[in-house]
């Protein structure tokens, strides 16, 4: 991984994208028969290299030097961390998904990231989120149509009719999200299959725990990767996944795991003391995530962390339940802020934890 | 009403201080005891005038050239519109109430407004939140105690312990508050009696409505204030009020309301077409504000409004109710955005609504 100085930015930025097939269109409409060397190209501009792949009967896994890509049917999640140009690939998937698999339309669109520990030593136009969502808007207007008569905002420039936010604290530990906003138009385009994701985005982890994830031991001798997916535990986080994990040198840990019908889960490990981060993330269909959450936060041991959950109306999860007073409840942790969202089609949790005795007393 | 050419800025500035008194401090621990002289030199600073003064057992309200200010024993609310320095009121605010009153802790600060429809025509530091941000942190660290474990942000500022948020879209409609987060002290400072505010914030609104805002008739005679307060029906939205209420000159309006335990309720009335604007804000002890809410869209008709509602841990308001599916309904209206946010002492409410019929359609 890429160090800028003594630092490195552990905090990814996640593009998930939707595509559709117009009638019209031509084409395989399965983005799973872009070439790895295509993927290649495209990520050469982000600034990334692939390291692993693998598959199953509907999505192929992309481990990169700097996090992961899922690819499947009509779905690819581009999630890249340090200072790669996540947002640059956008105009590239969307023309080869359209050339080479006839997948024409951006059915939804979805950027997402927690706010960097280092927002300066990013490439524009990730230095902030309102530059972020000028390039998004542009990407996205040139290949929408642009309504013209948007409500909201931005009434100079070109629109794809989106919807900004920043769940948390904006002068602190938040969460800012981009997404397509299909006024009056759900029933044409958007997904309509049943879609949930949890990120849990750890900070100030434990020191023992981090230890863990060097690629040499005190004897110089290299570190399986797959024996350090079991050993720490990760591999039990959701058990029978098909697995794909990597040391870096000298430090740092990734990995991709893959379940039945488009099911995914990953993990990026920076055990750095000064800018400790670990990001898990999973879509996996459950009607509830406190298991994943407990053992999640009882193996890599954070100090702090944010959580992040999206359902979209056709999911069974019910995010209700976790808007009660008191929200999820985390042993040993205890909330700073949460927040819920009613989005378009989306309903979003999000929420910020402490350990109890990192609780600042004035 | 100060115009920027053919523009005026509706949107206002709020700012809402509560004020304690330390043990070894001396004084009469009453704001109220502060002299109408020396609100006005403060108001100077701001760029506003006093146009009338209401006052009864437990408050003083004074109808300014640019909205209200309402100042009860211990709680100072300034709320300004066009391009008025709002917040430079502040470092003033706090000097004069503890050498007058001795009230020389402020127990909680919160500052909010809407997204300006033209943030460029404001002066610093009202331009941007950022700004603002920036600048309340500097006042109120120059006042209490800083926290330098902060863990939130703002780590090379002084940063007394504030937490910022952004509700509704970032780039579009929204909604900004400023916070003091007293982390861990609760029961030091901060404000126990129940506190419940609910804004209305309309833009869009009907012509017939706003052509009554006018001062003077097609005949060029001056209506009368109180005459348009009772015609209007704004007399009736919360009755047995005492209401101080003035129209400007060419259009314009402003209102301000009294009820017992320092209740109060606030109108005015930007009319011009190509920017009207009009904010209803109320402290009003109720359980329920479905009849208020009614009121208000009824007789102003705007095209779209947002409303936010804040309630702490002692009001009676119950705002889970809220957050139900759905959200507070109103006829004739959809909602856009509906989002809630827990925070250290108070719930937050936040939702966006349109006109069914000024729902874009793309």
């Amino acid at each position: 991984m890429e160090l800028n100085g003594n630092f490195f930015e552990g905090v990814e930025k996640l593009l998930e994208i939707w595509f559709s097939q117009s009638e019209g269109s031509s084409g395989s409409g399965d983005a799973r028969n872009v070439s790895r060397y295509t993927w290649e190209t495209i990520l050469d501009i982000v600034q990334c290299k692939i390291l692993d792949e693998i598959h199953d009967e509907s999505q192929t896994a992309y481990l990169l030097s700097e996090s992961s890509m899922f690819v499947s049917k009509r779905r690819v999640i581009l999630k890249t961390c340090g200072t790669t140009l996540c947002l640059q690939a956008l105009p590239h998937i969307i023309k080869v998904l359209e050339d080479e698999c006839g997948l024409d339309t951006v059915a939804d669109c979805f950027y997402s990231r927690k706010n960097f520990m280092k927002p300066d030593h990013q490439p524009h136009p990730h230095k902030t989120f309102q530059d972020e969502i000028i390039y998004l808007n542009q990407v996205l207007s040139d290949k929408q149509h642009v309504n013209e008569n948007q409500v909201n905002g931005f009434s100079n420039n070109k629109h794809p009719g989106s919807a900004s936010y920043c769940l948390g604290r904006i002068d602190g530990d938040c969460w800012f999200l981009y997404t397509l906003n299909h006024v009056g138009n759900t029933n044409l385009i958007g997904v309509d299959e049943p879609d949930q994701t949890l990120e849990i985005l750890m900070t100030d982890l434990d020191r023992t725990v981090m230890d863990k994830f060097v690629l040499c031991d005190e004897n110089g001798d290299k570190h399986d990767d797959d024996k350090i997916t079991e050993m720490t535990g990760i591999k039990d986080i959701i058990p029978d996944s098909k697995i794909s994990a990597k040391l870096f040198d000298p430090c740092g840990y990734s990995m991709n795991g893959l379940l039945p019908e488009g099911q995914y889960w990953t993990i990026h490990v920076t055990p750095e003391e000064e800018f400790s981060y670990v990001s898990f993330e999973t879509n996996w269909k459950t009607g509830s995530y406190a298991g994943i959450i407990e053992k999640v936060v009882k193996l890599f041991k954070p100090g702090r962390f944010t959580m992040t959950l999206f359902a979209n109306k056709s999911s069974s999860l019910d995010i209700s339940d976790w808007c009660k007073p008191g929200g999820p409840y985390v042993e040993g942790f205890c909330h700073q802020d949460i927040q819920t969202a009613r989005l378009q089609d989306y309903g979003l949790f999000y929420t910020n934890y402490a350990k109890k005795q990192n609780m600042i007393k004035q």
